[in-house]
């Protein structure tokens, strides 16, 4: 009838159960919700129906509550529709719930970028979602939008220090501060500003990064209170005067009008999952060039609110829960207690070389077929993120998350191939049952988290930046060597100079492989890390790698999602997921 | 000792007091507010403390009771500094709360653009202020960044069909849709965007203008409903096709997504006056490309929730106030039943041509010594704004807005000048005293709105857009005739074939003057105004005329007021005001 392939119907029909599930959902009042936390009301500041932000005084107030189990959610590498962690994240928490405990969950704000684009909805799916759902995908309380304010009152700060020429005298060739938008918007990531007159300001090139891909959205990720977050805004590096030497936030007199403008972003948000588990929706930093990873201070609240705080790293394991472990910790001090690593049927068949999986698009028919075989050929991949995990300590326990599209043969796969390796794998179907699909990952979970780990970072802080990076290549990505461009040599030794060294390194490739070419799947060997540029974030303490075409300002499509999205006179939105 | 001139001092010691006395203000619950003005408990969204956004059912739920008096504030010529119109707004309200009356005050949102420039705060002064005032100038509940999300939406969306080449294919050369920033960055009001490869888009002329100044802002402040507001967005004309065709934002497939990105902005925000009266602060348009006044839907809720609902009008009476009646009042039906001139001492005296005023810079000494006949040498300003207003049916009161400089005999000579002409001029004190101080205010308002007026617009729909600015320049401004460029009545003759000539318009001059030209004061005649362009606001419902240099993004100055605002650990915000 509708004219679509058996697996565009599937696709189709999951995106309307979503929706009508989300809009069906009953929510409690978020003082409730804020009550299961031990928030004390005071440190309760409702924002419409359903969504509270709360002060950071919350976390004194819980600090003497014993600490929860630390748990992050992670995955093999992903296919480009993703895996289903923000799914696994929300579901195992209903699960932990289930069975007594009380759970929450702590994940990133998304970006509208992509859910007007490509994406649709991010706040789960299915019977694990975090509701209520539109707010979450438009605009949440503002925190991306004050983000953004921010970073680009520092950018007018930067151009108008030109401008008017004041001190230090900065060399136009040498700003890196672009200016943010949270829109898909390809035409503005290269630009010439400045045109016109004498009064309309010093023409030079520039450009704008999506507000994920800000360093002030790192630092709100990173920073541990108001006060830290006002030094690590006054201490981000904008580019350099005419001596060459680096010109901070502070100098240019724009870090504590930006702290200001961040005063009510700081504090998470909290919402619920559709069965009423506190949700920490806080900071969303990218995945690449920063550390894809939720806040901190919303972690340190769900950690000493409940028996247990899951959260979600961005992308695959040698991604997001590489960052977790070594640059979010590692700033926090915080320790995890275990890991979940996601796997899917469809990923791993994806990773055996033998389909083509397109964003935005309904998977091929021919990945469906049962094929247990091809589950194996693609085995490398899961078996090189577990040992990824194990190399901070930590032993995963896989989740494997079931679509309807499944055959019990390709699960007995993935739990052979984990079981090779000493590792469970539990089959997990939140999206279809909510927390009860939830319930052998939560007990797995559990016992995991409960026989205790031997956390530990993957480099110590003195290890040269250099070598850093190449750690990180060699021991997770299974690369054989790094090449280094003669830029990037050349600004390592001048970060390592100024003092940088002992930061943590974030290496910004492609998430859809272990290596920085998305074509090569599975977990290839004897290849060569090509690190083209070496970059700074001095306000959130990190250094990134550029391996690649990394893009920071995403474009959108021929068909975008908003083409799509409508509201009629009752308020209701169409189109969203 | 800090070696400031007197009025130097005078000046930070009045900011010093408008801080000391919001922070020490104490808030009742916005509940409380919100019961006040008859909304009921379901319609009330708190975001954060003191604040709620009012769902549009409240228009409705209150569309039994009886309609309140509808009080318009506009001001004489004003200074650069602004002479006291939102102080005069919110002491008037507080004045008639008092008297024992139910009374509302209806505002714009600031935009920060100012706040962080030049202006500093924007929400009252002393002891007639609405709070939380940081809250008012730090975002609020981030209508400004939904517009501006909306309106970048649209763009990227333009951009994309170029990028595309979808049908219609745009004419690159004649797309007039800028993108919006709410930050005062002259780097951005002309760009080139669309540099890089192929995939970065097309090459093309572009920049960015205020929040303030899009369209979507004036949308907002002129839509009666979310249908309305829907509609609205899908006139919106971006630019032309290849075949000289208007392209709408329905015709780009943007206009839904944006009515969902705005579904919240579209909900008035409700605060309170330090004196506990409902203060509505919804949407905030340009003075001079757009209306310049509050929302509509705001209004609607004020006006059936109280027996007063006083709202302002952006700059002079020629502008903000002409606006108020011929737009505003057009496009929603209401009318106005009595309005308010604010005059001030200083004020008058600059129009005499004695004196230079700065923004932002302390008022000269020479302008604070007694010296009643300069004030009648800058008298002819107030009798044609009070003739202006006059000019629409209704007699103005004249506020005269008290300043601890000003001297009796000055006051008198206000007095006498508005009598001359046969209309009331009351001293008012609600800076210093709040609605004590516009008690005698608050009790000639009552009079004159009791007494009935006979509200007219200034021009019919039915006269062709030539005519009505031909209209406002000779009867409002003074000037003897209008010179159109070849450009501006090519598009007169364009918008009145397709279909706009009944379309109220607005123009966008200098607010520094009567006429086109910000040097000269007083009641300048025998002048021409000069239409340089004329522009179309088809889906906000009305024609702008460009008469002189008008900027649509301001820049900032060598020590912006973001250099001095800074955040300490406890979250006390300083440098704001």
């Amino acid at each position: 009838m509708s004219g679509q392939s058996p697996a565009a119907e599937r696709h189709t029909s999951a995106v309307n159960d979503n929706l009508r599930i989300a809009r069906t959902a009953r929510l409690w009042p978020i003082e409730e919700i804020a009550h299961r936390l031990g928030v004390p009301g005071e440190a309760v500041e409702p924002y419409g129906r359903g969504i509270a932000k709360l002060d950071l005084s919350a976390i004194d107030a819980l600090a003497g509550q014993p600490r929860g189990r630390y748990i992050v959610v992670s995955a093999i590498t992903p296919t480009p529709l993703g895996e289903g962690k923000t799914t696994t994240a929300i579901g195992l928490t209903q699960g932990l719930q289930r069975l007594g405990h009380r759970a929450s969950v702590a994940l990133r704000q998304p970006s509208m970028g992509p859910t007007l684009g490509i994406k649709g909805g991010a706040a789960g799916g299915g019977h694990s979602q975090v509701v209520p759902m539109e707010r979450i995908n438009l605009h949440l309380t503002g925190d991306l939008h004050a983000v953004a304010a921010a970073h680009n009152l520092l950018a007018a700060m930067v151009d108008n220090h030109l401008h008017h020429r004041l001190e230090p005298q900065l060399d136009p060739q040498q700003i890196h501060w672009q200016r943010a938008i949270d829109i898909n918007d390809r035409a503005l990531r290269h630009i010439v500003l400045g045109l016109g007159e004498r009064v309309d300001g010093v023409p030079r090139q520039g450009g704008f990064e999506i507000t994920a891909a800000s360093e002030v959205m790192a630092i709100l990720a990173l920073a541990d209170s108001l006060a830290d977050l006002r030094q690590r805004l006054g201490r981000i590096v904008i580019g350099y005067d005419r001596d060459g030497q680096a010109v901070t936030a502070e100098q240019i007199r724009a870090a504590g009008a930006m702290a200001a403008l961040l005063k009510e972003a700081l504090k998470p948000n909290l919402l619920q999952t559709l069965e009423h588990a506190p949700a920490l929706i806080h900071a969303g930093p990218f995945g690449n060039i920063a550390h894809g990873n939720s806040s901190i201070v919303a972690d340190r609240i769900g950690l000493h609110g409940s028996d247990f705080l899951v959260t979600e790293a961005g992308f695959g394991a040698d991604m997001g829960a590489e960052r977790f472990f070594n640059i979010k910790c590692r700033t926090s001090g915080l320790t995890p207690d275990a890991a979940v690593l996601v796997a899917t049927v469809r990923a791993l068949k994806y990773h055996s070389g033998q389909h083509q999986v397109l964003p935005g698009k309904p998977l091929p028919d021919s990945l469906l077929a049962e094929n247990p075989q091809q589950v194996h050929a693609g085995g490398a991949n899961l078996l090189k993120q577990i040992d990824n995990i194990r190399a901070h300590g930590i032993t995963p326990v896989v989740a494997i998350n079931a679509f309807p599209s499944d055959h019990p043969s390709e699960h007995a796969a993935i739990v052979e191939l984990a079981a090779s390796v000493g590792v469970k794998a539990v089959l997990t179907s939140h999206v279809l049952d909510g927390g009860d699909g939830a319930l052998a990952l939560a007990e797995a979970v559990v016992e995991q988290a409960s026989a205790g780990a031997d956390f530990q970072y993957l480099y110590p802080d003195e290890l040269p930046l250099e070598a850093k990076i190449a750690r990180i290549a060699t021991r997770l990505y299974g690369a054989a060597d790094v090449a280094f461009s003669t830029t990037a040599q050349g600004q390592l030794e001048r970060y390592q100079q100024q003092g940088y060294g002992q930061f943590p390194v974030c290496i910004a490739k492609s998430h859809l492989s272990l290596s920085a070419d998305p074509t090569r799947l599975g977990a290839p060997e004897g290849w060569t890390l090509p690190v083209r540029e070496v970059r700074l974030s001095a306000g959130a303490g990190f250094v990134y790698a550029l391996c690649g075409d990394i893009r920071t300002l995403p474009g959108l499509g021929a068909d975008p999602a908003a083409a799509h999205i409508d509201i009629d006179a009752q308020g209701e939105i169409s189109g969203l997921f």
